[in-house]
């Protein structure tokens, strides 16, 4: 078996820690440490960053200091900051802060889009046709999360076609990557390989990230069913920051830190130092006063207190 | 990949919660809650469970109502009621406390063994064939931990072949499986493949069973790499009740909810009712007043408190 398997030739990762982390946490993290967590993460050796969300407050009450965060971080060169954006407001938005890069996020189901995004999928995908414009005009990086791609919490299992029509538009968009979400964490390692086999057939290796939440515990597992398979991007949040909105309690995406322990583990370099992660979720982790899941750090904590 | 996969037949799990779990908690656990908590397993449909060890009290405090235990609990027909022994006499008397199997461990590690087994590696496995010896002329099921399997933490890394001599010589002496441990939950999948594939050469694929600790959050991937390659024999403990003596506050046993989850999910039967499991575990979780790590019990704990 080892030896058929299609190892990734080179690991990119996408820390969500500051957006989707911190977006599902109960508590509300000031600016400065949000500033400091960001600038920790890049010291560690992330080099994508996903930094903020320019929605309204009104939506995302954590993030609400967009603009401060973004302007407030000092920016190492090749460090790419991105910002989740709604529409080409929130685009402008974010590309007036010195975001980076751009995503987006449209859910494979129509009723997680109508309950979460205000529009149909349909409606959400002329929005982000707009925004896909504005970022080509000023050659900023576009990236799409298709969220409920394993299984929604309103309608169930999610059709493979639904999927990967989102992703073919989305590239047609001009998305250099799709992030193919469980958002709700449901999938298991057979249920990866059926998705990312198909999308294989119909997208670059290249092109395809996965973005796994923990709610089950399958992140892991399921991320080597799709190292198998030779895709090598992933997103993660430090410390396994975050939740799920669907299940209070539940744990969030997949920690960085056990991610980058397997890989490197697996003699996949990852470029990040795991001395600097860990000790960047503990600080974050006494600033929110809970235990974060992460299981790399759970040592370190006993060593220290 | 998925068609080349060879998905083992039959899931055979151990349930080693009320050993190894409650071996390694900071509380120790009253006699009754004990009993429940086996009999609790049991209808939750595990048919193997290690109940106890027949241990020296002074070696294992949390053990030390192991007659009580092993006589309290109310016998359901197909069920096997394993305890762990370290010698002849832990052998006499776990059988005469009506124990149905029994098992020993050895460590990949000579140091491991003499600091932890109270001799070296040869003294330790003369003991087991006297032990194994009386096993079968009692007809007693006889199962063998080969613990540090995958790294140790006074020696490092550890020889495949090494654990694979151990292995044939416990085979030898009459063990019906020997299960690969991880005892510090150190292997990555690839490790996880390597050994396997290693054993697989010598071994038959019914022979061999997996014991992952979850220290870095690696054993349900780690496991599913072992069911790509036929494994089909697991032991967990319920919650991931347990923790890793080396290591304070660091994981137990990969969780029996969360390996059930991925095993269904993936269409393979394991007779266990998850509901049932969850609330045992929730009940556990409970006597002994922390948060245990499974995930599977996030949501419905939040739902209850």
């Amino acid at each position: 078996m080892q030896s058929i398997m299609k190892l990734p030739p080179k690991i990119r990762l996408m820390e969500v820690g500051p957006r989707d982390g911190l977006q599902n946490e109960a508590s509300i993290v000031d600016t400065i440490s949000k500033i400091n967590f960001i600038e920790n993460l890049v010291e560690a050796g992330l080099k994508r960053i996903e930094i903020t969300a320019f929605v309204s407050p009104l939506w995302i009450p954590p993030l609400a200091d967009q603009y401060e965060v973004a302007l407030g971080i000092k920016r190492v060169p090749g460090v790419s900051y991105a910002a989740l954006v709604p529409n080409v407001k929130g685009y402008e938005r974010a590309v007036a802060a010195g975001v980076n890069e751009v995503s987006v996020v449209v859910a494979a189901s129509n009723t997680h889009n109508l309950k979460n995004l205000n529009g149909d999928t349909k409606k959400v995908m002329e929005r982000y046709h707009e925004v896909a414009k504005r970022a080509r005009q000023d050659k900023v990086p576009f990236r799409a999360y298709i969220s409920c791609g394993f299984g929604c919490s309103y309608e169930g299992e999610v059709a493979v076609s639904a999927v990967l029509n989102l992703a073919s538009k989305l590239l047609e968009f001009g998305a250099y990557e799709i992030a193919l979400s469980d958002t709700i964490g449901v999938a298991s390692p057979l249920d990866t390989m059926k998705v990312l086999e198909a999308a294989l057939l119909e997208i670059a290796q290249d092109k395809i990230a996965l973005h796994m939440h923990d709610t089950r515990g399958l992140a892991l597992a399921n991320i080597f069913a799709a190292l198998t398979l030779g895709i090598g991007s992933f997103d993660a949040s430090a410390g396994g920051l975050g939740g799920c909105p669907y299940a209070p309690g539940a744990s969030g995406n997949v920690a960085t830190e056990d991610l980058v322990y397997m890989l490197e583990a697996m003699g996949l370099d990852t470029g990040v130092s795991l001395e600097k992660l860990c000790d960047t979720s503990l600080q974050m982790e006494k600033i929110l006063g809970r235990k974060l899941p992460a299981k790399l750090i759970a040592g370190r904590r006993t060593v220290r207190t």
